[in-house]
């Protein structure tokens, strides 16, 4: 018990210091909240997390998953956690007054979530696909869908999912052949799917699937494909449980991590007696899924990145218990705790700032996204949502890896022991490994940055990305101390603007050769973003030194930011070049060669 | 079943065209071999692989480890393995004729263990350790103790373990607290010992440990340690098995992968029963067992890429059947195998060259150390021995860090069901892991390489190393194909004799500032030494494509290289330069800061 740690002032200083927040609430959407209020929210949150999920975390991988006849156990304080998890708001804080909802801004789901799944990532899946499954039919379901099924996602008397994956239809959704056949208001569902995360449980009553299938005579590809509300047992019309639908859950899949997350595969209609209700426009179901697979990248994100926060706790903490081998400078006699190794050091500096950058960049994007939403002026919501756009792919495929990259490093202080169950850093590696694979593998996120949204509204998002990059070069290229950290970071983006615009030539002269190299440049851009907002901060940080001076927690947010700079940029300007190679080896590699 | 794949082509490459290996058969302890019977015992391991242990991978992880009561149960399957390995002559192979060892150049072990490890790595280690134990005892103990233990062991009817660690003495072995006193002819010895693989276990009557203890009254520190011979159950004067020897099994570690291999905490002596035979020279413990422990860390450094070398096989075939998606270019229409997609081609490319390129290294340096024993120069035994010097910490420390990484991107090959216990890639990267932190962590490895071994006789470890590498670059700087790499790499190779130096002045002008750098320059040095193997066997590739022309065989080494080379070396360089960073933020931070 007691694994989940988080530094409150540090969220804090992201929050307040380097965002400034609490100004969203002077937009019209957010009138009726003030910063106090939201303030309350983050402690409350983290307070939950640590007191109601914390100790799921242990419970769920003892227990795993138990399935039996098609029926999934999970631990009584899973359940017993999911409704006051829902009683307590934290499904609806951020959804719509109207079913239900607290509307609170946006980005204090993500916030929230970054406590939520730092304590207990396998849970937290469930509440979360829940409110993301419920809000899509908020957003685009009939006002009789709404009124059946939203306010009891929200509440968390009722699960949801999200069902997209087929055996053969996985990154690629245009080969879905889940049938959907009209029948008055109603249409009769069949299909199977897999890798559905809560797709079957015992936590809630009903479970409600929102499932990807064609209407028959729809085109091919996806253009056929429509967005469908299916609920494990029917809904009566004075809103009770009816009928059982036919959705019958046949495997529960044997992973790596994330052993207390059900991940089923799912048989919509095998009796030929599950119904669906349209959501949205018919054809248009992979555009309407989008608003919840966007959120669910992002969420993907904040996992990497808040798992990759515990484990750092929880070898910082270690590092300072555990007393061993003496000082290498012999600045004290005697065995000493490994903190104090310079090696052991440098490791625990590395994943500091890593993941104070990652949050940092997860918690800037959250509240560009409630200002894309909620300015009052068209332009700026424009650019704002460009910069959503940019920033989710790398969010996603950078948090997730170097996410995994900080959990294997914090297992590394720790020796031996870092190996053992005794310890929580083996379960957050291997926890962690997922977000780099599901909801789009980091490989597709590098073709969605680089591609798509390089094309995206005439290369908007990109120009929007740069717009607000450079500003802040420009701004602290003289810095007094920070200064020339800024210079290496500009030389950088100029560098980065250059291969962007090599590789958007080649993108149709030379695809193949393109496509070989999006994924090392998506990991450009995210050491690029995460060492701009470590070093906004430490410009911050050292305004703050300089006025009241000798503070640690502000100095370690200087140190921090220059040691990534100084130990990360060089090999990204390096890698950049790697971008653009001439050469061809990936190209012309024969099959018989490998 | 048959998960276990290696391409003897691959192998044969190294051995034959590369390395020459069947040279060695010309050195005076070697004449009764010949190539042919080095080739036959090369196919033999394959083929001892594939049939018998390559299914104890599977059932391994299933059983897992039963402990009840201080005893450990295998699956019999292991059991069966162990007798055969044992009586195929696997154990005794390169060992001592005088004890039953076949006397086979010591470069073949390490070459069957990338087979054995391969398929099975939980198992393998059992009769590993035993060889290497026995060992020990043929080189240091006295007549009577060979002729009590060696044969029994190199015929695999005894194991053996190397039983080093305690819990306040993991990498700091100075705070050993074991005991021994004097009785006679033997040894009354206590102590508590952790983290000791295949201590306890039902593969054999008898369990061999050679454990690291104190004699009452011996010096503090590393100085004060001896070495012994304790068995679980004693030995009668006519071989036959004895009283037990009050060694009990307390406890066995829950890990993250090697489940199969049971990680032993130990009682020596609870009821003060416990005998043993001192091996070797009083208080020179330490130094005997380094004989062990160099063999196991290049062991170490052999399963990560071989466990690295078999998630890559997985990921290829996987890759070749797995049909989603369209090509980008559009060569084909419908869905194609994912191969054909540029993202997982780099994928596989990369990890082809980071497996062949660690193979290369690792044969070299087992080729090195025959060298180093049976050269009759004394001069060439001496540079030999210093090429093995150095090289082994990078063996272990970038074979097992970079094998994670190759296990990480096979997983990413398969998507999703690469997190699934369906495919075999997800134990890889559980397994794999320990490699980082066992026989001395990764951060030790650096510290042995830039420091003990940069003055270890003068600098001669490293001198070795320069001259083979810089003779290599200057003979191959103007190949008419592959010069422009070569000419990268001596660039390269320069940066990195400077930064050498600069780090060399820093160890005692700066230690602390020196030892927050040396794990980043451990790894150039692993990047350096690969990538000259890959341009070493590409060269040769060459030659065979000018000749005959067009062979895919000899065309993907030549890919591999240049690939390897041209995304790894602009980045090690990069590498290089931060590790004679002026800034000491490591060093600066305060522990209040993190």
């Amino acid at each position: 018990m007691g694994h989940f740690k988080i530094s409150e002032e540090d969220v804090f200083f992201i929050l307040k210091d380097q965002l400034n927040y609490g100004s969203i609430c002077e937009l019209s959407p957010f009138k009726d909240f003030d910063e106090d209020t939201l303030d309350m929210l983050v402690r409350e949150g983290i307070k939950f997390a640590e007191k109601e999920l914390d100790p799921l975390f242990e419970i769920g991988e003892k227990w795993g998953v138990l399935f039996e006849n098609g029926e999934v156990r999970c631990p009584p304080e899973f359940k017993t956690a999911f409704q006051i998890f829902g009683e307590n708001g934290w499904i609806s804080a951020v959804r719509d007054p109207r079913y239900g909802g607290q509307g609170f801004p946006h980005m204090m789901r993500i916030i929230a979530n970054d406590f939520m799944y730092g304590a207990a990532q396998a849970f937290n899946m469930a509440p979360s696909l829940t409110g993301g499954a419920a809000d899509l039919i908020a957003n685009f379901g009939s006002e009789e869908l709404k009124e059946r099924f939203v306010r009891k996602m929200f509440s968390g008397e009722w699960a949801g999912t999200m069902a997209l994956t087929e055996p053969n239809a996985g990154s690629n959704l245009a080969a879905l052949r889940s049938t959907a056949i009209r029948e008055g208001d109603h249409f009769r569902i069949r299909g199977s799917k897999i890798f559905i995360s809560w797709g079957e449980h015992d936590l809630t009553e009903n479970i409600v699937h929102l499932l990807l299938a064609r209407i028959e005579g729809a085109p091919e590809g996806v253009k056929g494909i429509s967005l469908f509300v299916v609920p494990k047992h029917r809904v009566n019309a004075d809103g009770s449980i009816g009928d059982f639908n036919d959705v019958v859950c046949t495997a529960v899949e044997k992973k790596m991590g994330l052993h207390a997350s059900p991940t089923c595969a799912l048989n919509f209609g095998e009796n030929d007696d599950c119904i669906g209700y349209l959501v949205g426009q018919e054809n248009k179901g992979l555009a309407h899924m989008f608003r919840l697979m966007n959120g669910a990248r992002i969420n993907a994100g904040v996992s990497g990145m808040t798992l990759a926060s515990t484990a750092y706790q929880n070898a910082l903490a270690y590092t300072k218990e555990r007393v061993q081998g003496s000082d290498i400078a012999r600045r004290a006699s005697g065995y000493v705790p490994i903190i104090e190794h310079p090696d052991v050091r440098r490791m625990l500096l590395w994943m500091k700032a890593a993941v104070e950058g990652m949050r940092a960049m997860i918690y800037a994007g959250a509240f560009w996204y409630d200002l894309s939403h909620a300015c009052s002026d068209e332009e700026e919501r424009a650019h704002y949502q460009a910069l959503v756009d940019f920033t989710t792919p790398i969010i996603k495929a950078y948090c997730s890896d170097m996410g995994f990259r900080v959990c294997e490093t914090a297992m590394q202080c720790l020796g031996g022991y870092g190996y053992c169950a005794e310890y929580p850093v083996e379960q957050y590696l291997r926890d962690v490994k997922i977000m780099s694979l599901y909801e789009g593998t980091n490989g597709i996120q590098s073709l969605d940055l680089m591609g798509r949204k390089m094309q995206l509204d005439d290369g908007a998002p990109y120009r929007a990305y740069m717009r607000e990059l450079s500003g802040f070069c420009a701004k602290h290229i003289h810095h007094p101390t920070l200064g020339a950290a800024v210079r290496r970071l500009a030389a950088v983006v100029k560098r980065m603007a250059e291969v962007t615009a090599g590789m958007s030539e080649r993108r149709t002269s030379d695809p193949l050769q393109w496509a070989s190299y999006t994924y090392p440049a998506l990991m450009c851009y995210g050491d690029v973003t995460v060492t701009w907002r470590l070093l906004d901060m430490a410009v911050l940080a050292q305004e703050r030194i300089d006025q009241e001076k000798g503070s640690d927690f502000y100095l370690g947010k200087v140190k921090q930011a220059t040691f990534f700079e100084g130990v990360t940029l060089p090999e990204t300007f390096a890698r950049l070049d790697t971008c653009l190679r001439r050469e061809r080896e990936v190209v012309e590699m024969p099959e018989g060669a490998f």
